[in-house]
């Protein structure tokens, strides 16, 4: 798959009435759709606070491509699928693409032409998922499921949902601290634009310079670069820790993973320079003792496992949304005024 | 399984009352069987000309037995039989037989112990859907997914009901060209037995004599060999290009791939030798640049993605009708008229 | 996982209510719940005798968490969650707790965060389901799909169910023979014990003392010991074979597998000591020649085959027990006499 020339206009994503019909990333979106999604994803728990089955993918088919293999991230996707009553086909797409020399292209076709509805897309390249919503397969629904170190959206989007749930303030209101290794992480790139839309106002990113990207600055309005953890943290309502990758740790970017603990792992005297009320995420898995400290995760402000549940109630809101774009882009229902 | 003294009457495959039990081959159904696979089929599509999604075969349970992996055949089958609101599931089959020292038939047998209502056979021997089929599970619906280079009876009937959507014309109206590797292709035999049954009087076969099979005479009336490209295909309706196999490409046999494609390429050339509306098929994956040219293949001419979705439809007919021949034959649900 | 400082207490798989909320182990379970496990399993059959499907897991995600290899279980318990309506997900949790350094409890807890209602547990150290119950995810329904040489308790049950089915007769009227490898056999130990708790009072266990645990003893009342096997058919209702494992063969314990048949293999003559009208079963998969005699096996004294069946009909019933007895311990169901 060729992406050098490949433009990403986040227009892609949008249908002609300006709503979703393919998700791709967060740059571009407005809040009013963001705040859809995370609307949508609240109404699939019930008074009880557990997540509902719903028939609103009924009769769709839903197909997994990972590209790259991640069973967690697939797994929370076909959970998310069927809970929407659909049906799920995971495609071996490695195999399939390859094996018989055909091109990936012609291998995309012919999945759309099975009758799917909506793939979900994880690629190590920047780019892919729009790629194929823009040239290959227009028609079909893609989610981005992580690309790369570019974007993973979603994973973005279940952070927004917890802190909304978590919190229970607007946006605007909040102090949200990110913590680790900014640089290699497409967790961080996304929830920054994402807090950014929806309006927070006070974004600090803390790591050290090795573990910055280049263009930080590009990061835009409202984020401040900390390398010293304890200022970063200070009053914040909301505190995300970052997975440092295996490969990473002990590379030479890094010092030692010890040393990454001793200057920014999550331990109780620092998050007791927080707001007392602040709560403490993490995209998993952790490195319990490198990241973070094993009684803040098990601890009453971590909100680690609720993220997990989020994440399946945001997968389930942009697979729903996604293809209700689709379907009004595609004539076959109703414009909806979202 | 020892296959050497396998008799293969294809009443095998019917009930007494002459409906489907088992989808093991062309040879030996009725014009009146395969038309009711095509109707069966088209009715699984709505106005918008999209699949369904039914209930038809809810509360049963269907197994896939892929002894040769086919990532693509499997999904198909896979896809169409959840449209059907069945039980999929996908055994591990080449791991289960053979583990544990246990015969192949005790695993099948144990596998229709298991509440299986219909099992999906992929096997490299010709023969061995008929042979579980006859010998082995005769109350579950078998439905033979290609084997050997025997037949490949759902992509011969998803090739006909390609014809019949594409053209809107009798069988017996039309010519129809099929070109290539004549020799080790299960679809080309199986697509032959399905055109004359269905009433095609006119069927050419375009190959060198290095790729037609040994005794090619007996593909029997209506049929006529071609090794010239340019002949077989004047005036003709439609055209199946098949394709070469990647261990072929570059055999003695073949001389070259470029060559092939010197010779038995589709291009627009040869294909305007053909009627202006003749339509272009191939079972896939293609080899662009050597059975047909990628201008024909994206062209208006090209029903190749039609293909693959008429496919779903025909895989979800045989499910339904083997599955109705089989609750009929054991007394399950009274004789219907078909 | 340690599991060295793990009780075992029954109880942990029962509710305040006394009902099942996990199924761990047939020991400690009383005569009610056995009868309970069964009742529900027999409802799952029609009239013809034809397994059911049935809405009462609908929106429940029933995850296999399978530790060890075992496509036949895992299949088994695939085809009861389906037949449940449930939505099942096959983790590959070997691949996901161990490729990126989390540990296995961060790995079940995020699972069990994914929505999660039942886990099915297979694992090769004896006590892990029990371990995961009391310990890691106590608010999920566990159900052990065999562990270690310890516990198989649905095979144990689906063996119970077939004798009720079968024999038609109250267990304490019933001599039950158990032959071969009780040793290394996670069978022999449940069934023992699920047949002394329904009240069975002649359980004869046959087998070369090689082939005995440590502390046969243990086995309790009812139970004898035949080194001949001669002996311990003698007027039996009921013959449960053993698979010898194929790593036991040859084994210095074994001697040979022709010794093996020679002593305790079951052939015509030996049946013919037993009762007129006594069933015959085997686990599966059969090593024929060795444990039995094919004629037997494929004979009409057999209900091998009902074994399987019927042991799709034990795992809905204990899926659904358990589902039902953990709502009922959350509060979310009333709690039902049982």
């Amino acid at each position: 798959m060729h992406l050098a020339a490949l433009h990403t206009p986040s227009q892609i994503q949008l249908n002609r009435h300006g709503h979703l019909k393919h998700f791709l990333t967060i740059e571009g979106l407005s809040k009013a759709t963001l705040s859809k999604i995370l609307d949508t994803a609240q109404s699939f728990f019930n008074a009880n606070n557990q997540l509902i089955t719903t028939p609103l993918l009924e009769g769709r088919t839903v197909m997994n491509l990972f590209f790259e293999n991640s069973t967690r991230t697939r797994t929370t996707f076909e959970a998310a699928a069927k809970r929407l009553s659909a049906n799920v086909l995971n495609i071996d797409i490695a195999r399939s693409s390859t094996s018989k020399g055909e091109t990936l292209r012609d291998t995309l076709w012919n999945l759309e032409a099975m009758a799917a509805d909506l793939f979900v897309v994880r690629h190590s390249s920047s780019g892919a998922a729009h790629f194929i919503a823009q040239t290959v397969c227009p028609q079909v629904a893609i989610i981005n499921a992580g690309d790369g170190r570019h974007a993973h959206p979603t994973q973005a989007m279940l952070d927004m949902l917890t802190i909304r749930r978590e919190t229970q303030k607007d946006f605007s209101e909040l102090s949200v601290a990110i913590i680790g290794d900014i640089k290699h992480s497409r967790v961080a790139r996304s929830d920054v634009a994402a807090l950014q839309t929806l309006g927070c106002r006070d974004i600090r990113v803390i790591a050290p310079n090795t573990l910055l990207p280049y263009g930080f600055e590009a990061f835009g309005p409202g984020v401040r670069l900390f390398n010293q953890m304890e200022q970063g943290i200070a009053d914040c309502d909301v505190i995300i820790t970052l997975r440092i990758q295996n490969e990473r740790i002990n590379s030479p970017a890094l010092a030692s993973q010890s040393e990454f603990y001793k200057m920014y792992g999550l331990n109780p005297q620092r998050l007791a320079l927080a707001k007392d009320d602040c709560i403490v995420m993490h995209p998993g898995p952790m490195n319990r003792g490198v990241e973070i400290e094993s009684s803040i995760a098990d601890g009453p402000r971590s909100v680690i496992l609720n993220q997990v549940t989020n994440g399946i109630a945001v997968r389930m809101a942009v697979l729903a949304l996604a293809m209700q774009g689709q379907l009004e882009e595609q004539g076959l229902i109703e414009a909806i005024a979202q």
